[in-house]
């Protein structure tokens, strides 16, 4: 890996002290202290080795919840669940109470003022660049899945949005979008873990734009979408016609439970539905389910039975049971994505960025075709990769409020 | 599609009444009449739709076999299986026995001695052509599999082989690698669709670069395989550490009688584990098994129970079951590969052709690297077609015996 | 098996012309012919070969159905979904065509007077019973699924359901409750093969006992209830702790369409859910789905998620997948129960029969606690069969309108 | 539970220091501190509760092994594997050195002279008991699977054993045999967990029922096999016919590395084939692999798919995925023989105990028919055990050496 001059990198998650969050923490510690190889870390991995990327030494976490269960406490829960090893959590435990005093506790989904609330994360998040001199602070959202949300004329274009913020008898964004909105404001790319609304509405890409700044998302793709993604290309590739894909995931933990709010599962369920249709070309009969199972923990189980017909009318099957733990499998991608936004940031890019669609349920492209299929994501990541290594621009872009 | 100009392209089987081939010629049957949709046909997909490809009219079909269960039974017994559709059979039940009628009986395995049945082939093949005025004939070896061959100088080098062919009393070619042999003397392009030596000789590849012949190989791709080479990228593109890869698989028919033989079925097993290692970059723990269960007919089940390691070593699976039908998965593979060869010998190309690794397990690419990656191999034959397509030298190969 | 002297019986199926129906119809035509063996019929293992029971012989076919396709053409559309091998087809067809024209256009579902319906089918069974001169006739209702009833007092009262169903304006009975009235009025044994309230009424209990009559049911246990009956006893017999108990059924077929409405799934779910906490002596987390995949035909697979504990708290699971044709499970158990029934009935028993809970998802048994395993299931039934072969008693339970 | 008035049980373990043993040392610690539910403890079931058995306080740990790994370190590596959780290691660990400490180190394996062996064994067993003045000792084999034994005429008859073994020069016993020769010896009723020869011999049942000692054996049966003594009779009391079942056994840990080894691994596999056919009534293509996948560590995978056959000839298939802790399953097993056999003992029984076939997968039943139902071996270990508590006997069988 090529030498990064982009200086120190903030990482700030919303959601700090849930699941993924503890998990990509603790990971991250561990690998600044070499206890572990950096396996599920994308940015680690030969083919992307020519991209000047910040180095974990390099990446300083911040961050907001709602929730008061300290770091070191919901990290003794995911040793438990078989997430993280005890030896790791027992060399990194201080680190993770001291990063806790840290955390803010911050809660943008009770309504107005929006602007108010919008303010204090442009501040905290200014504070926390200068107390760390940060170059730049990439924002991540990991927190509970909203539902989904009826569209308003102010998400669709800037002005309208702002004059609404002003109002502060009105509450025209969801949190994720809020969130969204103060991380632009306060010159911060920005992330979209979760399936909620955040990022993806016109008014926010109009912002990002305007203020020069990368993002990415949508709802990170770490189980059954991920391989939906792979196998569905096999099927099309070889002119099978897949007649049914359906598909039940059974989970425990905050998510399982988050989810089994049917408002909340609706959200989740459509975006793996658009994906699958997009990948096939044609609608196919695909029930899916998301169940909780709150004696499973944080492994997630997922069965899915393919029906498909080939040469002659040949009927045939595929199923695959895939059992994760589903915070392993998001952490290392949400420190994969803090380092590739700082990269793409520093390289002076805006807008969405659909090369990361590798990293999506959901992708978000902008104005480009979205592209579902697994191994064409991941050849574009590496152009993409391989374009910014070389884009003559790096560090050009560097860190401050744009307001 | 744009038009063919290559003129009529003849098709000629070894192992002409086995499931595969019978399967594949009761479909162009039903193809040509417009019974059934090309389903299984890659070169149907729309992303080879530029390319100038024979039409299913244009295909002539003979061969030969060493058994004499005529076409229309085997097909019966096919249609029993579920592999072939009662109503399709009934409305080319007559034309099987017809084209029964002009296959040959011939068994290149029986040893020496070897030039005169090389001759023998040769002049059926001619015979072939001349009979129905065909611009060029594709051989396509479907024979059961071979035992491995102990390698020989004879192999290595054409000039020592054709002395050896010449010795009566020897018998240095396995019947695969005799019958590409033959193929390549009288003109004609080659796939091995089997994992038998064939045209996997370094001498029959001199001799397919002298003759101007394009030729293709080895081991049609069907199943779990398949399926290894969709998966197995994902792990590392993820940067997963499979720890092991487990196989089961469960065949009847003929082929799971033929695999019964241990000798025949290493074959198989180690083609199947160099792909795998391969594709992971580093060796796993991967025992694999081919278990023949008379009872379960032509229908085969895959069972793959995957471990693999992601951050802070967390442990997961991935299990999968494949329930194929293999004749009706590796025929449609044949009909491409005739029209794809044809269209490859009329734009003059020679030696193997990498961009069909698509096709096959353990791909014959000459002098470039194996690539085993499924979603690769998929653009780079998109990437050969559209050369093909706008070669300008089309139609100029023109078929001949080369002798 | 000792002889059986109970005279020629009838088997009068409602929804005669379904899947189920058809393929015990074709089934039996085709024992009597001998051209099948007796698979899947519990009737001719050995442990029941005590049993004076009637022979494929001496079972009569009739029926009523509300729609029209004749059975000849579902027999085509079973043979192509592969429950029906063509030659059987082929052999029976006339004999299904003249059946066929025997069966009745009757719709009990459609209001009041409800009378006037139960009167219709006395008759028709009157009429039946003499035309074939039948010492007795067995009732199986395997009409489509119906939404759960709210309970009425005329429900538990004999005297009130009578009251209610001679006043026009009133409809106190769903569909399958009218019609085991009617069966037990016209003194015929009822078996209730669907998950309907059907004969489960405390005033049809009562009616039963009154006219001397037995019945068996509710639900056949065909599938995922099968397995889960046959594996839960295993956990508890070795005191494994069930943490969590998953399950989804992917099914087409008419049966898929019936269950897609969401009321008549209620129905199944409900009884599926009451047999697994008592299987295990405690309530589990066991999501349950039965989606409708119209392309899947009669096939219906079953996924089962199961997560368990054992010594010092160690996490295990076992999940199973079932594929099963559902039409071709339950009918040799319609005709097992038919022989079953009237043994029962020449025997002189009256009531619910719980030892055939060995056939039913939510066994109908009386004052009798409810067996839900299904190995004690299987050796009840023997014990039953070898006390009613012992009876001594045999043929003291002669057929007749009991009114 | 009835109180136990039989005194202080040894339970000697061969192989003490092995996975099992030390799940089963750990796990009986923890129920004496109260630290853990009795989950997987067959004995500790409401059904076995009239029964009057040892207390948890009433069972001594002693025993031998080759190996010298203490128990501490193999409970450390256990408690990594999932199986112990690591606060039952801390409250545990002082006390399993404390034991390991009276482990004794011997190796029977070694050939002749075997007099001199069994005798040390039984100088062992009296000396145990004596120092913990115990009223009985149970003898446990959970040493590594041997290969098959030629049999020899010295096994078939007591007399000619006796006069072998005074033989310096001959060693006609295999370690598992001479281990249940000294056991008998010492007066010890025994236990076969493994399926070595053990106490499966002709002279060695002559010698139990001349010494008055129970026994039972052959092979634990905790995984594969125990579903399929659940599942087959399914099948047979349905009257579908079973036309194959194959199996895959993925297991790591020490068991998987001994059945690498293929003369070990015949034991096993063919105790396993005996049952399965025994359990369908008739022979059914049975492929069955056992590999030793060392990452998997202590967690056994195994995955078997059930072809059948029901009405009409309609096929069917059922496949099932256990994910178990091969020890986890195994250790309460070992102390419920144990406390069952000193029960028997108690009350005086010699000989093989066909009623616990329950616990085995190739039951040792002396003249009985062998049972391999699931369900029907819980129903006769019922059965037995009402018998025990109510036979008066009951106490009457005390320890002493028999010689």
């Amino acid at each position: 890996m090529r030498g990064w001059d982009g200086g120190r990198v903030g990482l700030w998650l919303i959601g700090a002290r849930g699941s993924v969050a503890t998990t990509a923490i603790t990971g991250l510690l561990a690998l600044q202290a070499g206890l572990v190889e950096p396996l599920g870390c994308v940015t680690e991995r030969p083919a992307l080795a020519g991209l000047p990327l910040p180095g974990w030494d390099e990446l300083v976490v911040g961050g907001h919840d709602s929730v008061i269960t300290p770091l070191d406490k919901r990290a003794e829960q995911l040793a438990e669940a078989g997430i993280i090893p005890p030896p790791v959590l027992a060399a990194v435990a201080d680190e993770l109470r001291r990063l806790d005093g840290q955390l803010r506790q911050l809660d943008l989904a009770s309504g107005g003022p929006q602007r108010r609330y919008a303010d204090q994360l442009i501040a905290e998040l200014a504070g926390f660049a200068e107390r760390h001199r940060l170059a730049r602070v990439v924002v991540v959202n990991l927190a509970s899945t909203e539902p989904p949300v009826r569209p308003l004329p102010e998400h669709a274009e800037l002005a309208l949005l702002e004059r609404a913020l002003d109002d502060p008898r009105r509450a025209v964004l969801p949190a994720s979008s809020l969130a969204a909105y103060a991380a632009l404001r306060a010159g911060c790319p920005f992330v979209d873990f979760t399936p909620s609304a955040g990022i993806g509405l016109p008014a926010l890409d109009e912002l990002a734009w305007q203020a020069g700044l990368p993002y990415a998302g949508r709802d990170g793709k770490t189980g059954e979408t991920l391989l939906r993604t792979v196998l569905a290309p096999m099927f099309t590739d070889r002119a099978l016609r897949v007649r049914a894909w359906a598909g039940t995931n059974l989970l425990g933990g905050g998510d399982g439970a988050t989810l089994q709010d049917e408002r909340n599962a609706s959200s989740k369920l459509e975006s793996k539905a658009r994906g699958l249709a997009s990948l096939l070309g044609e609608p196919v009969s695909a029930p899916l389910h998301i169940d909780n199972v709150p004696c499973l923990g944080e492994q997630k189980t997922a069965w899915d039975h393919i029906a498909f017909d080939g040469f002659l009318g040949a009927r045939m099957t595929l199923q695959f049971t895939w059992t994760g733990l589903d915070s392993a499998l998001a952490a290392p991608l949400v420190l994969d994505l803090a380092r590739l936004l700082a990269a793409a940031h520093a390289a002076g890019r805006s807008g969405a960025q659909p090369a990361l669609a590798f990293f999506f349920k959901d992708p978000l492209t902008g104005t480009e075709p979205v592209e579902h299929r697994f191994a064409e994501q991941a050849r574009r990541l590496e152009t993409w990769a391989a374009g910014l290594a070389g884009a003559g621009r790096w560090g050009s872009g560097r860190w401050g409020p744009c307001r």
